[in-house]
Protein backbone atom coordinates (compact mmCIF):
# COMPACT_ATOMS: atom_id res chain seq x y z
CA UNK A 1 0.00 0.00 0.00
CA UNK A 2 2.89 2.62 0.73
CA UNK A 3 3.51 3.84 -2.71
CA UNK A 4 -0.43 4.03 -3.28
CA UNK A 5 -0.21 6.46 -0.15
CA UNK A 6 2.57 8.09 -0.69
CA UNK A 7 1.37 8.82 -4.55
CA UNK A 8 -2.19 10.53 -2.62
CA UNK A 9 -0.06 12.63 -0.24
CA UNK A 10 2.25 13.94 -2.76
CA UNK A 11 -0.85 14.70 -5.12
CA UNK A 12 -2.42 16.41 -2.23
CA UNK A 13 0.75 18.20 -1.32
CA UNK A 14 0.91 19.10 -5.21
CA UNK A 15 -2.49 20.37 -4.75
CA UNK A 16 -2.08 22.48 -1.86
CA UNK A 17 0.89 24.04 -3.34
CA UNK A 18 -1.21 25.25 -6.47
CA UNK A 19 -3.86 25.62 -4.87
CA UNK A 20 -1.94 28.65 -3.05
CA UNK A 21 -0.30 29.97 -6.10
CA UNK A 22 -4.09 30.83 -7.48
CA UNK A 23 -4.79 32.28 -4.60
CA UNK A 24 -2.03 34.40 -4.46
CA UNK A 25 -2.72 35.36 -8.30
CA UNK A 26 -6.16 36.38 -7.33
CA UNK A 27 -4.80 38.09 -4.57
CA UNK A 28 -2.31 40.05 -6.44
CA UNK A 29 -5.18 40.77 -9.14
CA UNK A 30 -7.46 42.00 -6.77
CA UNK A 31 -4.27 44.42 -5.15
CA UNK A 32 -4.22 45.70 -8.72
CA UNK A 33 -8.41 46.35 -8.96
CA UNK A 34 -8.19 47.96 -5.48
CA UNK A 35 -6.05 50.63 -6.74
CA UNK A 36 -8.27 51.35 -9.88
CA UNK A 37 -6.44 48.79 -12.58
CA UNK A 38 -7.93 46.16 -14.40
CA UNK A 39 -4.98 44.89 -15.96
CA UNK A 40 -4.31 42.32 -13.31
CA UNK A 41 -7.93 40.25 -14.12
CA UNK A 42 -7.35 40.99 -17.98
CA UNK A 43 -4.01 39.73 -18.16
CA UNK A 44 -4.51 36.25 -16.38
CA UNK A 45 -8.22 36.30 -18.17
CA UNK A 46 -8.18 33.58 -21.00
CA UNK A 47 -9.66 34.73 -24.80
CA UNK A 48 -12.32 32.66 -24.32
CA UNK A 49 -13.08 33.40 -20.72
CA UNK A 50 -17.00 34.10 -19.42
CA UNK A 51 -18.43 37.07 -17.10
CA UNK A 52 -20.57 37.58 -14.76
CA UNK A 53 -20.86 40.84 -12.23
CA UNK A 54 -24.46 42.13 -11.11
CA UNK A 55 -24.13 45.34 -13.12
CA UNK A 56 -24.58 43.73 -16.75
CA UNK A 57 -27.60 42.66 -18.30
CA UNK A 58 -26.23 39.75 -19.57
CA UNK A 59 -22.96 37.77 -19.59
CA UNK A 60 -19.86 39.23 -21.60
CA UNK A 61 -17.84 36.31 -23.69
CA UNK A 62 -14.71 36.89 -24.27
CA UNK A 63 -11.65 38.92 -23.40
CA UNK A 64 -12.34 41.56 -25.64
CA UNK A 65 -15.58 42.39 -24.88
CA UNK A 66 -13.88 42.10 -20.83
CA UNK A 67 -11.53 44.53 -22.02
CA UNK A 68 -13.53 47.10 -23.58
CA UNK A 69 -15.89 46.57 -20.16
CA UNK A 70 -12.98 46.89 -17.72
CA UNK A 71 -11.65 49.72 -19.20
CA UNK A 72 -14.43 51.65 -18.73
CA UNK A 73 -14.07 51.19 -14.76
CA UNK A 74 -10.08 51.77 -15.55
CA UNK A 75 -9.20 54.09 -12.20
CA UNK A 76 -12.38 54.66 -11.13
CA UNK A 77 -12.01 52.12 -8.23
CA UNK A 78 -10.76 53.06 -4.69
CA UNK A 79 -10.64 49.90 -2.24
CA UNK A 80 -8.51 50.96 1.19
CA UNK A 81 -8.13 47.12 2.11
CA UNK A 82 -10.05 43.70 1.09
CA UNK A 83 -10.65 40.86 2.72
CA UNK A 84 -10.92 37.14 0.43
CA UNK A 85 -12.35 35.07 2.90
CA UNK A 86 -11.94 30.88 3.02
CA UNK A 87 -11.30 30.21 -0.57
CA UNK A 88 -11.71 26.95 -1.22
CA UNK A 89 -10.04 25.76 -4.81
CA UNK A 90 -11.34 22.28 -6.19
CA UNK A 91 -9.36 20.22 -8.95
CA UNK A 92 -10.99 18.56 -11.47
CA UNK A 93 -7.49 17.52 -13.80
CA UNK A 94 -6.32 20.57 -15.58
CA UNK A 95 -9.55 23.12 -14.79
CA UNK A 96 -9.68 24.44 -11.19
CA UNK A 97 -12.75 26.08 -9.45
CA UNK A 98 -11.76 28.90 -7.18
CA UNK A 99 -14.46 30.32 -4.86
CA UNK A 100 -14.31 33.23 -1.86
CA UNK A 101 -16.38 35.83 -0.27
CA UNK A 102 -14.95 38.60 -0.56
CA UNK A 103 -15.42 41.87 2.08
CA UNK A 104 -13.84 45.53 0.79
CA UNK A 105 -13.72 48.11 2.63
CA UNK A 106 -13.38 52.28 1.36
CA UNK A 107 -13.58 54.84 3.69
CA UNK A 108 -16.72 54.30 5.93
CA UNK A 109 -17.98 51.77 2.81
CA UNK A 110 -18.06 47.84 3.51
CA UNK A 111 -18.81 45.39 0.32
CA UNK A 112 -19.34 42.04 0.92
CA UNK A 113 -19.52 39.93 -2.55
CA UNK A 114 -19.46 35.98 -3.45
CA UNK A 115 -16.98 35.27 -6.27
CA UNK A 116 -16.29 32.39 -8.19
CA UNK A 117 -13.01 31.81 -10.58
CA UNK A 118 -12.69 29.03 -12.95
CA UNK A 119 -9.26 28.29 -14.11
CA UNK A 120 -7.72 26.26 -17.08
CA UNK A 121 -3.88 24.98 -16.98
CA UNK A 122 -1.97 25.37 -20.18
CA UNK A 123 1.95 24.86 -20.78
CA UNK A 124 2.29 28.83 -20.24
CA UNK A 125 0.00 28.26 -16.16
CA UNK A 126 -3.30 29.26 -15.13
CA UNK A 127 -5.82 31.18 -16.94
CA UNK A 128 -8.98 32.64 -15.85
CA UNK A 129 -11.87 30.65 -18.12
CA UNK A 130 -15.18 32.03 -15.96
CA UNK A 131 -15.91 34.88 -13.56
CA UNK A 132 -18.61 35.20 -11.64
CA UNK A 133 -19.20 38.21 -9.21
CA UNK A 134 -22.41 39.28 -7.12
CA UNK A 135 -23.27 41.01 -3.58
CA UNK A 136 -23.74 38.98 -0.32
CA UNK A 137 -26.63 38.57 1.52
CA UNK A 138 -26.03 40.82 4.91
CA UNK A 139 -27.60 39.10 8.11
CA UNK A 140 -30.48 40.77 9.40
CA UNK A 141 -29.64 41.80 11.99
CA UNK A 142 -26.93 44.06 10.36
CA UNK A 143 -29.10 45.19 7.66
CA UNK B 1 -3.10 15.98 -42.16
CA UNK B 2 -6.29 14.37 -42.41
CA UNK B 3 -6.32 12.01 -39.44
CA UNK B 4 -5.55 15.04 -36.97
CA UNK B 5 -8.33 17.18 -38.76
CA UNK B 6 -10.46 14.70 -38.01
CA UNK B 7 -9.44 13.71 -34.56
CA UNK B 8 -10.47 17.31 -33.81
CA UNK B 9 -13.64 17.37 -35.75
CA UNK B 10 -14.30 14.13 -33.80
CA UNK B 11 -14.04 15.87 -30.60
CA UNK B 12 -15.79 18.98 -31.11
CA UNK B 13 -18.69 16.18 -32.24
CA UNK B 14 -18.09 15.07 -28.99
CA UNK B 15 -18.16 17.85 -26.92
CA UNK B 16 -20.94 19.33 -28.69
CA UNK B 17 -22.95 16.21 -27.78
CA UNK B 18 -22.01 16.39 -24.58
CA UNK B 19 -22.28 20.08 -24.19
CA UNK B 20 -26.15 19.53 -25.06
CA UNK B 21 -26.32 16.39 -22.33
CA UNK B 22 -25.22 18.85 -19.59
CA UNK B 23 -27.60 21.18 -20.57
CA UNK B 24 -30.10 19.00 -20.89
CA UNK B 25 -29.59 17.96 -17.23
CA UNK B 26 -29.65 21.65 -16.15
CA UNK B 27 -32.85 22.20 -17.56
CA UNK B 28 -34.59 19.19 -16.20
CA UNK B 29 -33.76 20.16 -12.85
CA UNK B 30 -34.53 23.18 -13.16
CA UNK B 31 -38.09 21.80 -13.98
CA UNK B 32 -38.34 19.93 -11.12
CA UNK B 33 -37.09 23.13 -9.43
CA UNK B 34 -40.14 25.06 -10.77
CA UNK B 35 -42.32 22.66 -9.55
CA UNK B 36 -41.19 23.05 -5.81
CA UNK B 37 -38.44 20.14 -6.07
CA UNK B 38 -34.77 20.63 -4.80
CA UNK B 39 -34.13 16.67 -5.95
CA UNK B 40 -33.26 17.44 -9.39
CA UNK B 41 -30.28 20.05 -8.38
CA UNK B 42 -29.11 17.75 -4.73
CA UNK B 43 -29.48 14.69 -6.90
CA UNK B 44 -26.78 16.18 -9.90
CA UNK B 45 -24.77 17.46 -7.17
CA UNK B 46 -20.93 15.92 -5.67
CA UNK B 47 -20.41 15.58 -2.34
CA UNK B 48 -18.11 18.46 -2.53
CA UNK B 49 -20.28 20.89 -3.78
CA UNK B 50 -20.04 24.55 -3.34
CA UNK B 51 -22.51 27.15 -3.29
CA UNK B 52 -23.82 30.67 -3.47
CA UNK B 53 -27.12 32.64 -4.24
CA UNK B 54 -28.33 35.97 -2.93
CA UNK B 55 -29.75 34.32 -0.36
CA UNK B 56 -27.17 33.38 1.73
CA UNK B 57 -24.26 35.30 3.86
CA UNK B 58 -21.78 32.99 2.49
CA UNK B 59 -20.75 30.28 0.37
CA UNK B 60 -22.39 26.73 1.63
CA UNK B 61 -19.99 23.69 1.29
CA UNK B 62 -20.67 20.37 0.89
CA UNK B 63 -23.63 18.34 -0.60
CA UNK B 64 -25.16 17.77 3.25
CA UNK B 65 -25.38 21.61 4.20
CA UNK B 66 -27.06 22.12 0.43
CA UNK B 67 -29.64 19.71 1.33
CA UNK B 68 -30.47 20.89 4.61
CA UNK B 69 -30.83 24.77 3.08
CA UNK B 70 -32.85 22.83 -0.13
CA UNK B 71 -35.32 21.32 2.24
CA UNK B 72 -36.13 24.48 3.47
CA UNK B 73 -37.39 25.53 0.43
CA UNK B 74 -39.14 22.51 -1.08
CA UNK B 75 -42.73 23.33 -2.09
CA UNK B 76 -41.92 26.84 -1.53
CA UNK B 77 -41.13 28.09 -5.72
CA UNK B 78 -43.97 27.48 -8.38
CA UNK B 79 -42.49 28.65 -11.60
CA UNK B 80 -45.12 28.67 -14.93
CA UNK B 81 -42.28 28.62 -17.21
CA UNK B 82 -38.70 29.66 -17.61
CA UNK B 83 -36.06 30.39 -20.22
CA UNK B 84 -32.47 29.25 -19.93
CA UNK B 85 -30.85 31.96 -22.50
CA UNK B 86 -27.62 31.55 -24.44
CA UNK B 87 -26.20 28.96 -22.28
CA UNK B 88 -22.13 27.95 -22.98
CA UNK B 89 -20.39 25.20 -22.29
CA UNK B 90 -16.61 25.78 -21.78
CA UNK B 91 -14.46 22.20 -21.67
CA UNK B 92 -11.29 21.57 -19.74
CA UNK B 93 -10.53 17.82 -19.82
CA UNK B 94 -13.26 16.28 -17.19
CA UNK B 95 -14.52 19.56 -16.24
CA UNK B 96 -17.05 21.38 -17.69
CA UNK B 97 -18.00 25.21 -17.17
CA UNK B 98 -22.07 25.66 -17.90
CA UNK B 99 -23.10 29.51 -17.52
CA UNK B 100 -26.28 31.11 -18.62
CA UNK B 101 -28.83 33.44 -17.88
CA UNK B 102 -32.04 32.61 -17.35
CA UNK B 103 -35.67 34.14 -16.92
CA UNK B 104 -38.52 32.30 -14.81
CA UNK B 105 -42.51 33.52 -15.02
CA UNK B 106 -44.70 33.27 -12.40
CA UNK B 107 -48.03 34.46 -13.06
CA UNK B 108 -47.29 38.77 -13.04
CA UNK B 109 -43.49 38.03 -11.72
CA UNK B 110 -40.40 37.74 -13.94
CA UNK B 111 -37.28 37.35 -12.12
CA UNK B 112 -33.51 36.93 -14.52
CA UNK B 113 -30.44 35.57 -12.99
CA UNK B 114 -27.16 34.98 -13.67
CA UNK B 115 -26.15 30.91 -13.61
CA UNK B 116 -22.96 29.31 -13.36
CA UNK B 117 -22.35 25.57 -12.78
CA UNK B 118 -19.37 23.73 -12.60
CA UNK B 119 -19.58 20.40 -13.85
CA UNK B 120 -16.67 17.68 -13.28
CA UNK B 121 -16.74 13.83 -15.07
CA UNK B 122 -16.44 10.57 -13.24
CA UNK B 123 -16.92 6.96 -14.58
CA UNK B 124 -20.40 7.80 -13.52
CA UNK B 125 -21.16 10.55 -15.06
CA UNK B 126 -21.36 14.63 -14.76
CA UNK B 127 -21.90 16.02 -11.29
CA UNK B 128 -21.69 19.87 -9.77
CA UNK B 129 -19.17 20.68 -8.00
CA UNK B 130 -20.22 24.60 -7.92
CA UNK B 131 -23.45 26.15 -7.97
CA UNK B 132 -23.47 30.48 -8.05
CA UNK B 133 -26.79 32.03 -8.74
CA UNK B 134 -27.33 35.74 -8.78
CA UNK B 135 -29.89 38.45 -10.10
CA UNK B 136 -29.54 39.94 -13.38
CA UNK B 137 -29.19 43.67 -13.47
CA UNK B 138 -32.53 44.84 -15.30
CA UNK B 139 -31.61 47.18 -18.37
CA UNK B 140 -32.04 50.87 -16.45
CA UNK B 141 -34.90 51.90 -19.32
CA UNK B 142 -37.45 48.88 -18.27
CA UNK B 143 -36.51 49.02 -14.60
Amino acid sequence: MKPFVLHVSALRVDENKTAAEIIAMEKAALELWGKGDPSGFLELSDPDVVYFDPFLEQRIDGLDALTRYYETIRGKVHIDRFELLNPNVQFCGDAAVLTFNYVSFSGEKTSRWNCTEAYKRTKKGWWIIQTHWSITQLPKKIQ
